[in-house]
């Protein structure tokens, strides 16, 4: 099983002070991105893989989504999603995606933000979303990019002359990453982005995106903070068919 | 028009020191792999883009190639090529790639290595290869890995605790980067993973394989400087169809 650090008082607790946990899509910059890679939700099925506090499943249904389902490992993000709705098509359920079974050809969106740079077996999870896509359906999600999973000592540094570069190193060797990200010891699994392909591929999906993700400069007016992820993308989002 | 630095002088002497211009292929650690995604290339007409001295074309028709075009902006190059070989099934012609007009439907394989990010409009050309290739026919073709093409400073540098790194800066800034490599100013662009495979889905083509090579432990073995590669990959490997 994933770590499910999220069940972790202390991680939850500054998780829960994080500016896309407060306001939800809006604080999250790359979700105009992830959204242009949407189908039309209006009557469609859709699953939420990791949903945390449900937002994207609120946000589905405001789309016109028909049933939308929310799957996550942590019981206190399930239990705080609980709290922020009433609609009768959302349902939340608390499973390992790890271990998950999938109804087949139940959906016409499934979706991930930023959850499965944690499980160990992925491949097992997007054979299960294969066959969980209706006809014409699509799988959409985001992970942490693998130039920042990567390396033995993330965090920028100087180049050569003096400006701020991202120090990659051990790219090429994939798997666990433990860094320090609102408690020590987060788990993390590192793939490069040539992995993630090669899953998608395998499945017989057919990547139809694949956007290494950055702040705009309008963003980046409104945020100047962001404004270093330009040098190298936070995010890698990808869809396929 | 491309900047065609390979017939510089200098540059032309330099590179013609290098082992994979001595010994070809097999000098060529990525090779390996490049051969791996090729297709039966058994009676098939083959297109080298950026051929070189026509290592890959002479390689070609010894695996049993029908036709085998090689083309380069190269005139010193393609001299060096015609030298090579005096098998008639093999044509070698100068042309620059920004503008080269192909035929259609005219290719089972169209191949390049370690040229497209001396191009500046990458769109255009693979787009005349998509209607030259035939029914059935491949793309195959690698690049310096976008992390290498990146950075302000390329060079390896140490990390925070003192284990080299590579110092990726600029990745999300496309374009033009001038390096200094066997010559001064030599110009490459600068494209990122996500634009190679946006510029090969919007011509139609199907992505079948994307690889982020480093070299293998045997390869390290008999050849230890290249283990640094591993820290990040060196090349980028595509297929499609």
């Amino acid at each position: 099983m994933t770590q499910n650090i999220y069940d972790d008082p202390n991680f939850f607790r500054a998780y829960g002070q994080l500016p896309r946990s407060l306001q939800g899509l809006d604080a999250a910059p790359e979700f105009p991105a992830l959204r242009a890679l949407l189908p039309n939700l209006s009557g469609r099925d859709v699953l939420d893989l990791g949903c945390g506090y449900g937002w994207f499943c609120r946000w589905a249904r405001s789309q016109g989504a028909g049933r939308v389902t929310g799957v996550d490992v942590s019981e206190r993000m399930l239990a705080r999603a609980h709290t922020m709705t009433n609609d009768p098509a959302i349902a939340y359920t608390r499973e390992d995606l790890e271990t998950i079974k999938l109804q087949p050809k139940a959906y016409g969106l499934v979706y991930s933000s930023l959850a499965f740079h944690y499980l160990d077996s992925l491949e097992r999870l997007l054979g299960q979303v294969r066959s969980a896509l209706a006809p014409g359906g699509r799988l959409v999600f985001s992970v942490e990019h693998p130039m920042v999973t990567a390396p033995r000592q993330p965090g920028w540094i100087d180049d050569a002359s003096g400006r701020s570069c991202w120090p990659v190193s051990d790219y090429l060797r994939e798997g666990e990453r433990s860094t320090d990200w609102l408690a020590k010891g987060v788990i993390k699994q590192h793939r490069t982005i040539a992995t993630y392909v090669g899953l998608l591929l395998r499945q017989g999906l057919h990547l139809t995106h694949l956007e290494e993700w950055g702040p705009t400069p309008r963003q980046i007016a409104a945020q100047p903070a962001l404004a270093i992820e330009r040098e190298r993308p936070p995010f890698l989002l990808l869809a396929a068919d």
